[in-house]
């Protein structure tokens, strides 16, 4: 820390112990018109848990010092419902989503912005809640949010609480990950078991009558990340989170970036039961239902054991699987290989059979 | 531009002869599932609009190179209402707002990134015109658009259209800017008349039988910036982009974390007569009315006049005018010396009299 760093630190103590506090119980237009009530909430709740040198200067934006090199930048908003459910909540969502679009460019995240535009009338307790959970993801992730923004819309013009963060990290690899990359050849890996996010945001809405113990899988990929390209440092062609459409929307991006086919087979993609029987509920193809916490990885077939085994060496890893290879024919397809047998296409998602996943 | 960057293009022209459409009139949920229908939004409208080659690889992340040195990085949401208004719209709004966020920072605005929440239902015509309008601020403004998203939600859940754009930009300059470095003896300026922008959003909404020529000042201040402290390259002390809560919010921020006193004049602070009209018909203070084209600078006393030069040497500072001075007591206080003769404290805004102004 710097002299500067420290002394404004110093000046922040001196602050707490006048220390601000929301006294009301809801959130009200005035805690986004910029004046007193906007600056309470921002050094009661957001000061509070995200305290770094760069956030409490409270200026307008962060300044931040970085070697030169090639950075990655990325933004995601988070619109999920509900805002809390099991294995996570919209806050550690907003950080893990935007922190593993930076770690899946194989670059190391460094800092995270936050946006929040709050309905009147939302509890002060759950923003409370959010507001840690973002922390303690930022935390474990290793990032800080360094700036950020609140408003407020009148009751009914939004639906609680959407977050949109944005983030910078730095690319320390020599590496060139890109979904225009893949190669007949290739193998494809997926990192865990697929759709159990998507699943879990379904039942948690309560509108099928089924109880389950499946929960989110977010969680920052940015060491997973680091483990596979360590072991693997030529030959990764492509990582890519499987979010908003699943994996069979990253294979089809990957298919018409690379001009190749990818084929799939069924058998080897690992799918918790639930999830698989949620997903004959719901008539949905499981290939097409988020994750939080897992990648799809296209690496040079001959490199497919050892990146297999680096997955495999890390905790949200371990039920990684080679589900696939890349073909030149047919161009620009994905193709399942069923467990019965035959071969269909896989398409990009058509209609919306999940929405406010994310 | 790169020979990586001129196949990218290249890649892209080819396949916009097979030119992806937006086919329906409105937003509809399956715009926000990340399948076929989110990826023809992005390819037919943010693709077209924001062209560059970081933008167009359509990875989650933008990639781009930087020499090494100090950073600055923002984050503001926007929620105006109305979204259309006299002199811009909420996509103008929420590039130039992130590019003065860094802008005062000293900084050069780099790239920024674009979240949409839009409301299902919600015209895409009107979505192409925001999409259209912040391509021009973007390219006025000199940044690029090389990364964002977008989420829709259920009809009645937002509010047409809600935009968070970060940005990041890079501090060439050797200065160090902050609401703490304001001193006794220090001269308070701002660029221009304020309170345009708040006011013309009031009127916009029809709420007051008032019709006036009045536009919003929404506009890009880095290059005014840069006027200013190529002028005056020691002695700035702060810069602060007068947005929500006004200028008074400003110089309370700059009040208390200088622990100094700021004494305004209030016959010298530059007001358009629909301005000062306006305020009083709402009964609000114009000081506490947003801008978002207008700047706060506190620079040492000795340099004012050079500072004034070169703010009104620039046409976005052609009204330019010295409001005031910083004094050591009372501290942490703004003064207002009215043009009565009086004096009285300008407190931090106290609720919210213009809410949804940015």
């Amino acid at each position: 820390m710097t002299t500067d760093e420290q002394q404004v630190l110093d000046r922040i103590d001196r602050a707490r112990r006048r220390r601000p506090r929301v006294r009301e119980e809801r959130i009200t237009m005035a805690h986004g018109a910029g004046g007193k009530a906007t600056h309470t909430l921002v050094e009661a709740l957001f000061l509070d848990a995200f305290r770094n040198p760069q956030l409490e200067r409270l200026e307008d934006q962060a300044v931040f010092p970085a070697a030169g090199g090639r950075f990655a930048f990325t933004t995601d908003s988070y619109v999920v419902s509900p805002l809390f459910f099991p294995g996570g909540d919209i806050g550690e969502l907003a950080v893990n989503g935007t922190v593993n679009d930076l770690a899946v460019s194989g670059a190391s995240p460094l800092h995270l912005s936050a946006g929040f535009i709050l309905e009147e009338g939302f509890p002060v307790a759950d923003l409370q809640r959010i507001v840690a959970s973002m922390a303690a993801a930022a935390a474990a992730a290793n990032v800080t949010v360094v700036t950020g923004d609140t408003k407020v819309v009148q009751r009914g013009k939004a639906d609680g609480c959407y977050i949109t963060t944005a983030g910078v990290g730095v690319l320390e690899r020599d590496v060139e990950l890109g979904a225009d990359r893949a190669r007949p050849g290739d193998a494809v890996l997926v990192s865990g078991p697929i759709g159990d996010h998507g699943v879990t945001i379904m039942l948690a809405r309560g509108e099928l009558e089924i109880s389950s113990d499946i929960a989110s899988d977010t969680a920052p990929l940015a060491g997973l990340v680091d483990a596979l390209l360590d072991a693997v440092p030529r030959g990764v062609r492509c990582l890519r989170d499987a979010t908003r459409g699943g994996v069979a929307t990253i294979l089809n991006e990957v298919a018409a970036a690379s001009d190749v086919a990818v084929v799939v087979d069924e058998a080897a993609v690992p799918m918790r039961a639930e999830v698989r029987g949620a997903s004959e509920i719901l008539g949905i193809d499981p290939l097409y239902v988020a994750c939080e916490g897992r990648m799809v990885v296209v690496v040079d077939g001959a490199q497919a054991p050892a990146a297999l085994d680096a997955l495999r060496s890390h905790p949200l890893g371990a039920g990684a699987a080679v589900v696939g290879t890349v073909a030149a024919d047919p161009p620009a397809l994905v193709l399942l290989r069923t467990e019965f047998g035959g071969t269909r296409i896989v398409d990009m998602l058509i209609g919306d059979p999940l929405p406010r996943i994310c």
